[in-house]
């Protein structure tokens, strides 16, 4: 059976030098009465953002929570977030989700974030992220993920 | 340590008649850019007044995962729906969920909501639910959900 | 300033013969706890196919608000839907949401759509949609929407 | 016509010396795939939080935005958050969502907000929110908002 990806090239948005890169278009299940982008939408633009670059680079939320990374079934949950909303988004808009990989500490990843628009910072954010077993226990970030990810640590940060 | 629940009675709504009524405060999330309640956040609202009406029938989604209550592990799913969106809702408002059983199956529920505020009807829809295992499997409703809403089984619909 | 569309060709879908085709990737914040995409999560997925119908026609959300397209702001609203949720969908899934028009009424839009993956149909909606004012009035379906939609209508529905 | 508010007593949550509290329960829509509740929700759960606080003050969001209170047309946006997701909440939780008011600025409004269940924070954040008007430009704080708040100042902050 044809996989859907093969027909929708740069549905997971392009790695270009160390950054990740996703657009994102306005719906209107993004926007709230203000007319105006609701703030936590952001946050699941981010999300979208860091799942596909993860993609990119070869794993899967599935073989995560089936244990086929690096052992035991995991998945990554967000422990810290500083975010700055800049500026407004609006229905219909297309944004940009740039994504780096800024540390990789024994058991957590640190990304920054920006979601651009037409060269634009609309929103930028620092986000902390651990894996964590099944019961909730914190994993350390095993070799799979730590050399998927070593290159695009940015020295800059 | 003191359970939440007893410091918010109503928090579930309440069961009048053959009837449960859940009051529902519309938020920014809620809405959209049009300055109404983005449609499918009634589907939201109306599936909390489903789980809340079983909750208050004394099943919970996690004893039903636990496998708890009659038996293999499961959970209710929307397997088909037919929704009339009648008239808008806007933040601030507080509208009420009211839903009713008006079919027990074999393996499905069906239920009739309705959006309420101030009398009028703002949406109403018919819902049919089904009891699955985690594999995906349908399962027949046992005797403790059977029993739990056989007597609200409105004979007028 | 470049157009961040011209960078990522193909973000709006495609339109195939009289089919609106668009990908969807499944995220964290499409699913629940069971392990599958919420329903109303693909009520989401349905209306983003619905506005890139529309967006490939000519027609964006905030020229019809800014009362561009012909004559009066106005909004889409949803004013019915009936909707079966044949199979699931997870996390990493890529599904289609394939949108036809069946039906162009005095003030109203009949759309089926459907949510594929990999050839299977995952869930079958049919949409009725009006055009409104600010206010709330249901406008007429102007020349401009009409012409656009008028080829698409597929006469088997 | 009966107000539904008054149906539902405490459906805006209450005030207990400088804090607002809201509880939350935790419906499908909040959680993920992971069975835990999505970090996005949190930030829904803490926007209900203020907005309610903001209700029981004598504020309304539609008043706001008609010009009603001090002045032009107005809506809160959020400008910074922080925040840490420390213990994870699951379906059927109930949750409680505690605002106190930390600091008013000319122009901002800085929250600190704790969500907890049963004695035990989840999640704690900062937040703040400026009000601007219709075109985007940030508004002082009038006199109406500031009289509403200045009480509710916590000085430990």
């Amino acid at each position: 059976m044809a996989e859907p990806e093969n027909d929708w090239p740069g549905l997971a948005g392009r790695i270009e030098g160390e950054r990740h890169l996703l657009p994102v278009r306005i719906y209107f299940e993004d926007t709230d009465f203000t007319g105006l982008v609701y703030h936590a939408s952001f946050l699941r633009f981010c999300e979208r953002g860091r799942s596909d670059f993860v993609r990119l680079l070869g794993i899967s939320h599935q073989d995560l929570l089936a244990g086929k990374e690096d052992g035991e079934p995991a998945v990554f949950v967000v422990r810290h977030m500083e975010i700055d909303f800049l500026k407004p988004a609006r229905i219909d808009d297309v944004i940009e989700v740039v994504t780096e990989c800024a540390e990789i500490g024994g058991a957590t990843l640190t990304l920054k974030q920006e979601v651009v628009r037409g060269g634009q910072v609309l929103v930028c954010a620092s986000v902390k992220v651990v894996l964590i077993s099944r019961s909730g226990k914190p994993l350390r970030v095993g070799p799979l993920i730590r050399s998927a990810f070593e290159r695009f640590v940015n020295q800059d940060h």
